[in-house]
């Protein structure tokens, strides 16, 4: 038996068990934030722009029940460490790769994030897919996008006994702000736009 | 109340609900065949050779039960219609989508896949990814890769009155055939492989 501590969340054995005091989508991601994205993905699926969606919530089902014959009813099972990141997808031909995560303090701890995650982002990188993390800071009212080259930059740095977390500060010098629109509410594929122009230079 | 029924599965309310007799992941997908196609997965991603994942089933989550503090149970749950198509990953740089069948009869009728899923398909097709379906046939032992572009072309002319499934034949004479081998069990990149070979020889 494998016990991990997290801020909100106990990993025990691969099944996630959230605290009782915590809502658990609010626990996982800021739920209006994954609304926003979530919605922000709608409008370029609709636009014929990006087909961009989240991953259903991993869940390991133990019981099942057939109360009618044409129904089956699950009374027992268990949210799962998802193995990847939370959403993935396809623009302008590039396979794009991100998670999402809200941050209430003053900086992001790496404890928000999974290393399986970390690798995956870092496999995709290096796979020449487009991948990155969209953080909020509900207390200082933004959105960044941090892009995957960075995030495994300084995750190196803590590996090798540097800080745990990454602060504001740096998102503020290094990260893309993300001005919130009205529709899509998080335009974060202006960034991915230059990301592919940065690429297509260097490809020159 | 919208109700549509397929061989296996009743879909109401965008839940998807399996007759008593058939087991659940029997029923959407040959068991074997899912299993095969993720060990492949697997074999992929330890050689850094692709990133490809299987998604969660969507479960819609109606009930939840903390019967200790650190511990959150779902008592009660749903199997909900899949959004998009059950694979989908990196390989080469490209966006890699597909969905996979197991057929019991010898034709694949189109009432397996949902038209939202084709739409998916051709959206990827579309977007410069590549977009196809896994087929097993197990009465003949035979594994066939249908590129999107084929697929949607049959599935076109059965709505505009056409035939209701894709006969074997078709699949002979048309797909790519996967020859079963040790690892991975079903080496599907070798035809992504000859994908990307004609798409570099026409932008060539």
């Amino acid at each position: 038996m494998s016990e991990i501590k997290y801020p909100n969340k106990i990993v025990k054995d691969n099944i996630i068990q959230f605290k009782k005091t915590t809502n658990q989508k609010k626990a996982r991601l800021g739920a209006d934030f994954e609304d926003m994205i979530n919605e922000s993905n709608k409008y370029y699926l609709n636009k014929n722009v990006a087909a961009i969606y989240k991953k259903p919530t991993p869940i390991q089902v133990v019981k099942t029940e057939y109360p009618k014959r044409s129904m089956s009813k699950i009374t027992e099972a268990y949210y799962k460490t998802p193995s990847t990141t939370d959403y993935n997808g396809i623009y302008k031909g590039y396979y794009i790769d991100f998670e999402a995560k809200s941050c209430h303090s003053d900086s992001f701890p790496f404890s928000k994030i999974f290393s399986h995650q970390v690798d995956h982002l870092k496999m995709v990188h290096e796979m020449g897919g487009i991948a990155f993390l969209l953080i909020e800071f509900p207390n200082k009212n933004t959105i960044f996008y941090l892009p995957a080259n960075l995030l495994l930059q300084e995750y190196e740095k803590m590996k090798n006994g540097g800080r745990k977390s990454i602060p504001y500060k740096f998102f503020e010098e290094n990260a893309y702000l993300i001005k919130r629109t009205y529709n899509p509410q998080i335009d974060y594929l202006k960034c991915v736009d230059q990301i592919i122009n940065s690429l297509q230079n260097i490809t020159k």
